[in-house]
C-alpha cells in the first residue's frame, strides 16, 4: 500500500528514523556497560518494543500495570512499574508476580511501603520494591538524603512481603531547561545524586542491586554512567518538536506524524482546513513555554515529508485543524487543494501516539505495516 | 459494586446529573417544534445515544465516520456527519448509505462539491449533501451570502450524484465569549444568518429541508428556534468547566468525573501526588484563557463528590498528577492519605472522555453499569 491510499487522520512511523534513533541510544547507553531499560509509555506496541530490545537486554519500563500484563504475556518478563501504585493497584501487581513476571514497582513514602508489605506478606511474595528518589524536586520522590532512605530501605529489606531492589530516579526537571547545558548539568546531577546515595546505602548495609536513572534528555545528553545499571528513555524513539527545542535531536529525527487531508480553506485567514483536529493530535501545546511554539504541531508533505517552512497546525477543534503560517506570511491556498495530505510532526509524541489505536509503519512512499498500540490501565 | 472498588484512574458518569442536563436541553429545544440532533462526538456510546434520543427523534451528529458506521448499526439511520469529508473518505461514506443510513455530509467549496458529484454518480447514488455555512469565521464553512451559497446548492441539486437537503452552521465563536450576553448574541447571529440565508435559497428556488444550527453556548442560552429544523449540541451531556465559566451551567451539572487515587506527596510545594496524569483527564487547558482558570480540573472527594474548595489539578505527567490549592494556600496533606479517593471534574468534557474506553455508571455511592466508548477513525 502506498501513503495516498491511506484514510485520514492516522499516525505515520517511519521505521528507518525510528531504528536509527534506536540505534543511537543504544550505542550511546552501553558506552560505559550500562543497560537501556526503554519506557515503553510512548510506544505501548510490542513490535516497537522487540525493535527497541533486539540484541540487548529485554528490561523494559512500562506506566501502567496494562502495559506491564500486555508486555508480560509477551514475553518481557524484566518490567519496571515506573508509578508507585495506589493500594487499591496492589492486588493487580500480586497477579502479575504470581503470572512469573519479574515486576519491579516504586513506593516513595512509609504508607506506600506498609501497604506494599502487608499485601506481598498476605500472598506470600517478596513484592520487588525500588524506593523513588527525588533528584530534583519536580514531582514524586523521597529526598535524596540517607536518613529519610536507609530506614524505608531497611523496613523493605528486613520485612516478610517485600524485597529492596534498589534507588531510581527521574530528572523530569530537564523537560524545563534552557539549554543543552543546564540538561548536561540536570543529567550530572541525576547521576550523581543516585550513585552518592547507592555508595552510602552499601554502606548502611543496604545493597541497591538496582540504580535507575533517565529521561530522554538526560539520556542523550548525559554521560558517564559508569555505576549506573540502567537508564530509562522512552521519547527518543519516536522524538518530537519538545526535544528539538531541548536540543535533543533535530526535525529530521522525530518518527511519527499524523497524515491528514485538506478539507477546506479559510481564506480571511489565510488558513488551510485539515481533518486533524485535537482528537488526532492531542491537546498538548508542550512547545508554548520553549524557544519555538510550534503549536499543535510543523506541517509537511503528505507524500514526500518534506518540510513546509514555517507552516504549523495553528488550530483545532475535535475534528477540524487549522493550519496556517507561523508568522501569519500570506499563503497560497491554491498550493493546498482539497484533498491534499499533509503530516504534522508532533510537539509531543507520547500524546499525539496516544490518540491513535496503530501505528502505519511507513518506508519512503509505501506502507510496510500496521502495528497495534495498547491504552487503558 | 461501590466506587471505592474502582481501579485508578478511570471515568466517572453521574448517571443521574446526566439525565439532569439531558431533559433541560430537550425541553429548550422543543418549546419552538425545534429538534434536537445530538452530537455524539462528545459521549461516543450507545448508552447515552439511547438516553438522549429517548422519546424524541433518533437524529444524531457524529464528528467521524467511525461513529456512523457504529451507531448506524445500532439502528440510528438519520445521521449528520459534522465535519466536511476529504475525498478519500468518500467511498466509505458510499459504503453507509448502500446499507441504509440515511448519512449527510457537508460541503463548503466547489472543489468538495465537485468530488461528491463525482463519487455519487459512479456509485448511482445521489448523497445527500448540507453546505456549511459560516456564521462567525470561526473555521470552515461558506460565506453566508446568497450570491455565493445558491451557485453550489444549484449544482447539488441539478446533479446527479448528490442531493441538495439544505444549510448548516456551528457557532463555535460562542466558546470564546465573555460574557452570557455575548453567547446570546452568538445565537442570534446564528440563528439570525441561517434563517435568512434560508428564505433567500428558497426564494430562488432552492428549498432548504434542513436548517440546522448549533453547539452547546448556543443551544443552551439561545431561544427563538422556530424556523430552524434543528439543533445540534453535544457537550451539554456532560457539561465541563468550560461551560461553567461561559455561565452555561454551574459545577454540580458537570456529569463526567475522573476518580483518582492519592500515591504520594510533594510536600516541598504543597502539593499531593494522584494517578491521574495527562493521559486520565486529557492535556487540554481550555479555561486558561477564560475567567477562571481551573488548569487540568477542580478537585472534588472521591466518595462523595463533594467540592474541595479551590484544590485543583494544577499538574500532570504522563500518569502522575499533582494537586494543589488554586493560589498556593497551606494545605493540610494529613487529609490526602494514600489511597484517599479524588475525582477530577474535566475542563472540557470532550477530551477528557476520549482518554478512556469506557464509563463506570454512578448512582451516589454505587457503580451501576460500565458503558463501552468507541474512538478511531
Amino acid at each position: 500500500m502506498q501513503i495516498n491510499e491511506l484514510f485520514t487522520p492516522c499516525l505515520l512511523l517511519d521505521e528507518q528514523v525510528m531504528q536509527r534513533n534506536i540505534e543511537r541510544m543504544q550505542q550511546h547507553v552501553s558506552v560505559d556497560g550500562c543497560t537501556l531499560r526503554p519506557h515503553l509509555k510512548t510506544s505501548k506496541c510490542l513490535e516497537i518494543a522487540d525493535a527497541i530490545t533486539r540484541g540487548h537486554s529485554r528490561a523494559i519500563t512500562v506506566s501502567t500495570l496494562r502495559e506491564a500484563e500486555y508486555f508480560g504475556g509477551h514475553g518481557y518478563h524484566d518490567i519496571l512499574y515506573s508509578a508507585a501504585p495506589s493500594p487499591n493497584k496492589l492486588p493487580f501487581v500480586i497477579r502479575l508476580l504470581l503470572q512469573g513476571i519479574d515486576l519491579k514497582i516504586l513506593a516513595d513514602n512509609p504508607a506506600s511501603v506498609a501497604a506494599i508489605i502487608q499485601h506481598g506478606a498476605r500472598s506470600g511474595l517478596r513484592i520487588p520494591v525500588l524506593l523513588e528518589i527525588d533528584c530534583d524536586g519536580h514531582r514524586s520522590g523521597l529526598p535524596p538524603d540517607i536518613d529519610t532512605v536507609a530506614p524505608l530501605a531497611r523496613i523493605l529489606k528486613e520485612s516478610l512481603g517485600a524485597e529492596f531492589c534498589g534507588i531510581m530516579t527521574h530528572a523530569g526537571s530537564a523537560y524545563d531547561c534552557k539549554s543543552t547545558e543546564a540538561i548536561r548539568a540536570a543529567a550530572d546531577a541525576e547521576r550523581n545524586t543516585l550513585l552518592r546515595l547507592a555508595g552510602e546505602l552499601e554502606l548502611a548495609g543496604l545493597p541497591c542491586r538496582i540504580v535507575s536513572i533517565g529521561s530522554t534528555p538526560t539520556a542523550v545528553l548525559g554521560s558517564a554512567f559508569s555505576g549506573i545499571s540502567e537508564v530509562r528513555a522512552g521519547a527518543f524513539v519516536f522524538n518530537d518538536l519538545t526535544m528539538v527545542n531541548l536540543g535533543v535531536c533535530n526535525v529530521s529525527d522525530v518518527a511519527i506524524s499524523v497524515l491528514c487531508s485538506v478539507i477546506g480553506h479559510r481564506p480571511s485567514a489565510n488558513q488551510v482546513v485539515t481533518d486533524a483536529g485535537w482528537m488526532a493530535l492531542s491537546a498538548d501545546l508542550s512547545t508554548q513555554t520553549q524557544a519555538t511554539d510550534y503549536r499543535f504541531g510543523l506541517v509537511c508533505d503528505g507524500l514526500t515529508g518534506a518540510r513546509l517552512e514555517d507552516l504549523l497546525a495553528v488550530g483545532t477543534n475535535q475534528e477540524h485543524g487549522l493550519v496556517g503560517p507561523r508568522h501569519g506570511e500570506a499563503l497560497d491556498l491554491s498550493q493546498f487543494p482539497v484533498g491534499r495530505l499533509l503530516r504534522i510532526v508532533p510537539v509531543h509524541a507520547c500524546a499525539t501516539a496516544a490518540a491513535h489505536g496503530s501505528y502505519q509503519v511507513i518506508r519512503g512512499p509505501s506502507v510496510v505495516a500496521e502495528w497495534k498500540r495498547i491504552g487503558g490501565w
